[in-house]
């Protein structure tokens, strides 16, 4: 599959060589949840995330031993580094002599305009940009009763930020408009793209568990996406940032944005299961997690849907009377016994992507 | 909140007095996985099932024993059952002696004429609705090929059937086109929906396991409902079906089409975390999986949106340097030891929702 990279029709950002925007395909991305200060820690979840294919890693910065670190990281760090930033202009300033590529920042949270012309001077001359993040927590209730809903308040919250950065002449500007609520964030978005052509951050804020944290983050995405909405993602899972990045790939796959890794095509089983689906699958998944090269397997219980999915995969597997049929790249492979299945599997499915298992 | 219950503009089936359709609540059902000639263990399962809100239950009918097997299954189940044929008209009869409330059935599949006209007299006046149900992995290859694409050939196969019903004067007809690729399913019944007013039956196909079915089914499940596209979903995973239930009132609720159960809105953690949200979101989510009344609870990190959050949920933590603060529908309610906050939450919430832990 050619992923499908239209023209989004948003202005392009360069963020240390990453651009985002226009018809560039859709960046993913990440935040660490380890203290900052611990440059060793950091790194390795940077890396593992990397790894993993995030193109950009955000870093909260809430102390200026944290914005000091950043150069230690960012020197080794082999994606470009974002600081996340609130309220304090040294921080940001900081974080900015540390070298980094992006600052998340709201200017209107920067109580002195001398600060903020700084900050943006200097963002301006490094080719730094700055995404304006609004977000549902973070609004005053005064703010969300004046404007009467939460979309309007989370609106006119981030055009507030933007006009300060668009009155100093700043122009590398990334916005998003995160809510926990998966039909404000969507309304939201589609508000902003019809008065901005700035790229689009997309995500839905405080999504969860895996389990619920996936399907609100999958259902508000998958619909902006599908809009041609987002420039760049992050899902925001209470879990393991791997997983977020993960969920990345498979969300914009489903898609046809990226393509990128493994996708297992698995039934649910009925009363015709002819083979343990679920083990065989879950197996692969976790196995195959750090192949990079797309593949589509498929894992059937029985011959209603089997064959037909198998055949339009790389690899296929069908639970019927006469054993396990095994399918490469749309044609029969003959039968494996069950105990060998994921074993076949693992060593067919690294030979056709050309990986080996790590 | 209310859930927006918009007429779809499809016509409304009853399934065993499940309204489907038109502006009724979307529908939520399940497959089970069990042998059904095992009644003990498949009304086990439809009985988990019901109580994690499915509300109607399709089988499969493979042979002759188990669409005898329905009988006993129907006088005992909670909630309607769907019997699941294919190609033999014979099951299909002795499923509807059996008292099934709903087939699902391709009538170009059965070869009989005359047998396909039984099925539809008996299926009319016994007030039967039958699905037509088409799926990428059971069209053959000749059509895929004469259709030039899937999405063509979803269509077409299914407009064959639904003809059949028609020249036979049947029109409590369900459709479903499913494909296990996101973006075939979305177009397929777009198209569909275009072509007639028949309720439709929404899923991706062998979606995989939890991790990728759950994105890939709220993804492309996410699109079509904010389109107002589906009058009965079932999410398919390769995992437990009381999963597929509360994946769909997660989407559900998310997109605010029903509003049942616990939602967790909890942050992905970051540098500045003063709990440990992981722990507790996962616990609650799990231990409060079976409470139905609806509640919003924050578990956040820190105060930068967690107090904005905490504020509009039900119930709601935030860490901060002072210790960690709970609020209780909007207010602050003092301060509650990291040891004691997940049993602290469970009780609160069990309170509220009005329902004792099971």
């Amino acid at each position: 599959m050619q992923p499908n990279n239209q023209d989004r029709g948003t202005r392009v950002v360069s963020l240390g060589g990453v651009m985002i925007g226009g018809g560039n395909p859709v960046v993913v991305q990440s935040m660490t949840n380890t203290d900052t200060r611990d440059v060793k820690k950091t790194l390795r979840q940077v890396r593992g995330l990397a790894e993993a294919g995030c193109e950009v890693i955000r870093l909260a910065v809430p102390d200026q031993e944290s914005a000091r670190a950043l150069q230690k990281i960012i020197a080794r760090s082999p994606i470009p580094v974002v600081a996340d930033i609130h309220f304090d202009p040294k921080l940001a300033l900081e974080s900015l002599d540390s070298g980094v590529h992006g600052l998340r920042l709201n200017p209107g949270n920067i109580r002195s305009r001398k600060a903020l012309r700084e900050i943006v001077r200097v963002a301006e001359s490094r080719g730094v940009p700055i995404r304006v993040g609004v977000n549902s927590g973070s609004i005053a209730r005064d703010v969300r009763e004046k404007h009467g809903s939460a979309v309007e308040a989370l609106v006119a919250s981030a055009m507030e930020h933007i006009s300060l950065l668009e009155e100093m002449g700043f122009a590398a500007i990334k916005v998003s408009l995160k809510a926990s609520d998966v039909m404000t964030t969507i309304a939201a978005y589609r508000r902003m793209r019809a008065m901005r052509d700035y790229p689009l951050h997309i995500g839905i804020t405080e999504a969860g568990t895996l389990f619920s944290g996936l399907i609100k983050s999958a259902a508000g995405l998958g619909v902006l996406l599908a809009e041609g909405i987002g420039d760049t993602i992050r899902i925001s899972l209470a879990a393991d940032p791997q997983d977020e990045v993960r969920a990345c790939y498979s969300l914009l796959r489903s898609l046809k944005l990226r393509n990128r890794g493994v996708e297992i095509v698995a039934c649910p089983t009925c009363a015709r299961a002819g083979l343990d689906v679920f083990k065989t699958a879950a197996a692969l998944e976790r196995r195959l997690a750090s192949v990079s090269s797309p593949l589509r397997i498929a894992v059937m219980g029985c011959g209603v849907n089997g064959p037909g999915e198998a055949r339009h995969s790389d690899l296929g597997a069908v639970g019927t009377p006469k054993g396990i049929q095994v399918y490469v790249k749309g044609a029969r492979a003959g039968t494996v016994e069950a105990r060998d299945l994921t074993a076949w599997m693992l060593k067919k499915a690294h030979e056709l992507a050309g990986e080996k298992e790590k």
